[in-house]
Formats: C-alpha cells, structure tokens, sequence
C-alpha cells in the first residue's frame, strides 16, 4: 500500500491548493474564494463555482451576526454536525435544527404542515436572523411567506435546498427578497454539507 | 408565491419519477435501481450512476446483515445523522460513529494518529462487520491493512469518502479485497450524504 497523508489539516491544505488549480481563472474575491472553495472541497464537483450565488456584502452581513454570538437555524440535523462545533463554541453561537424540538412536530400535527415549516415558524418568533436550509424547499417558501408578513426578520440566509421538486423554485423565490443578505446554490444542486460547509468558510474567517 | 407540494412521501415520490425519466437506458437491476436513484436524489447529480460500484451479491450480503440486526460503523457523524432512525430502529440495528468515542481521541493522541484511524481499529476490536465510510481516506486504508492482517473482519462496506487527497485511491484500495461485499462511489466525489443514502436505499428494500 502506497504511503498517505495521514494529518487532516495537511489533507486539507493540499486539496484546497488542487483546487484553487483547477478552478482556473475567475472573478470572485478572496473572501468569495473561501466560500467557493469549501463548497467544492465538500462535494469535489467543480460545477458550484458557477452555481453559487453570493449577495454584495453578505459575507460581512454574516460575519457581523457571527461576531456578536447568534443562534443558527438549521433545516436538517444533517447540516446541524456539519458545522464545527469548536469554531461556533469560539464565535459563542450555537446552531440548532428546529425541526427537531418537541414543540415543532405537535405544531405541524394539529396544522397538518410539514414538521419543515412548523420548524421556520418556530425559529421566527424566537427570533432567529440566521438561516441555514440544505434541503427542506417547504421551510424555505415559508421564511418568504413570513417575511413578507412581517413575522419573520432574517438577516442572513443560506439557502441550498436539494432535490427535483421546489429545490430551484424555492431558492428562485428567496431571492426576490432583493434586500435579505444570502449565499444561495441555484439550479437543484445543495444540500445539508454544502449549507454547512458554507457557515463553516464563514466561520474560518473570523476563528482562523 | 405559487402553490408547491408540501407532502413529503408525495415529494419524495415525484422526485424519483423525474430521476426515472431522466436517467434513461441503464443496465442496473431492480434492487441497483433504488440505489442508484437514492445516490441521485440526495445529490442532484446524474454523474453518480457511472461512479457507483455494486459489487455482485453485495446487496443480498448487506441484506442478511441488516436482517440479523447488525451494528452498523460510521466514520463521521454526518454520515451517521443522515441514516435513518425509523428504519435501524425497524431492523434492530443501530449505528455508532467511532470517530466520537472518547476513548478512540485517546488512543489517537497516544499514538499519533487520525482519530479516523483509531476508530477503525476500536471497531475491528468490538467484531463490527457493518462499515460505512463517507469521509476519511486514512480510516478506509486503514480498515484495509487490519482486514489483511486478520484483525478486521468486514462483510459489507459503503466506500464513498469523498475529496481530492487519498479518496480516490482509498476506494481503489479497498476493492482489491475481491472477496467482500461492498458499494463503492469510485473517483474523487462521494461524501456523507451519499454513504448514508447508499444505507438508507439498502434498509428501505427491508423496511418499506
């Protein structure tokens, strides 16, 4: 068996600067770069470089969130251990997947809604400006809906459903809100680890 | 907003007709066929149908595992979050990921090795067959050097780290034992959500 690199930060060194190599030219900056490259070290697919959508000043619109100690909503489990538990305990935020308090699914139940949208109801009247969706389309039409109701007040959303059915539609919608700062995947490509690597470049800015 | 489909079985079920549709001719087998599809679901990635490997009988090999009620390995708590809870729950099965022990942090820090490594060798020791790998190039070199030294003992194996140091040949590595049971996802892409896809795909041929 040929010898490997066995350390992680040297692992993850070196697959940055693969990467950084192949992704050839382009116009994203260094803080940008950051992002995208962690998107693709998460996935190894290069086709997220032209699918990721980053808002002017958002980085910093979420770097301030970060750096006064927020709680991150998250759609999934999934994408809840994919972020670094250690850079969010530097930061003092914590993130935590809604859908999966108690109160959510009695919510959705009597309401016959999915537990997804019961989850973004809740976080809004807790109070929750950072949103993290990596796969529920339903949880992310409703932060729309919400907004536009005035009962919802996000001040920074990740929005990186997946999947054939809504996933575009909903990160199409979520746009519109012209105002909202966001990084967001477009076309069907996303998920819980690429929602959660995108908090963790985010984090890595500051903690690094 | 238009009206969206908020049901997620009816979701989910759409999701896979579309997949069907846009896969085209395919020499895959029925029961390939839920898994291929599952891997495509949760990544928005057709690519995945060419980078599969199902090892023949590997699927019934799986089968008898998860029928007799197996512990299954899995190197990072992603993976392990995205496996569904009803369904090991169902077969009585359970997973654990090793790499969150404490005392596989130990033996790491003791040793001077990835505490992937370390959670590859407590498995072996507690006679885990069951292993799943969506992450660590060195956990999979790893389970392959105990295999060959007669101190692991693995009947079925999900090999889908994912990146662009060690994974790729991690994979190639590990089919080299001709005669276990295994699903890989050959190349650099792969990752959590996929192994745990892979597992969920297997246990809903039990289960559903």
């Amino acid at each position: 068996m040929k010898d490997y690199i066995k350390q992680p930060m040297d692992i993850e060194k070196r697959s940055f600067e693969i990467i950084g190599e192949e992704m050839g030219e382009n116009n994203f900056s260094q803080e940008e770069l950051q992002i995208v490259k962690r998107v693709i070290h998460t996935t190894a697919d290069f086709e997220y470089k032209d699918l990721i959508y980053i808002r002017e000043n958002s980085i910093k619109s979420a770097l301030d969130l970060l750096k006064k100690g927020v709680t991150i909503y998250t759609d999934t489990n999934m994408a809840l251990s994919g972020i670094n538990k250690r850079a969010l305990s530097n930061l003092n935020c914590k993130a935590e997947c809604f859908v999966s308090k108690e109160n959510v699914a009695q919510i959705a139940n009597e309401r016959n809604i999915t537990r997804s949208m019961a989850a973004v109801e809740q976080a809004a009247e807790e109070g929750i400006e950072f949103f993290v969706f990596g796969n529920a389309p339903t949880a992310l039409f409703k932060l729309k809906e919400l907004t536009l109701a005035g009962k919802a007040n996000p001040k920074f959303i990740v929005g990186a459903p997946i999947g054939f059915v809504g996933a575009k539609e909903s990160k199409e919608e979520i746009e519109k809100l012209k105002y909202i700062p966001m990084i967001t995947i477009r076309g069907r490509k996303g998920g819980s680890a690429v929602a959660a690597s995108i908090v963790n470049a985010l984090m890595y800015m500051l903690t690094r």
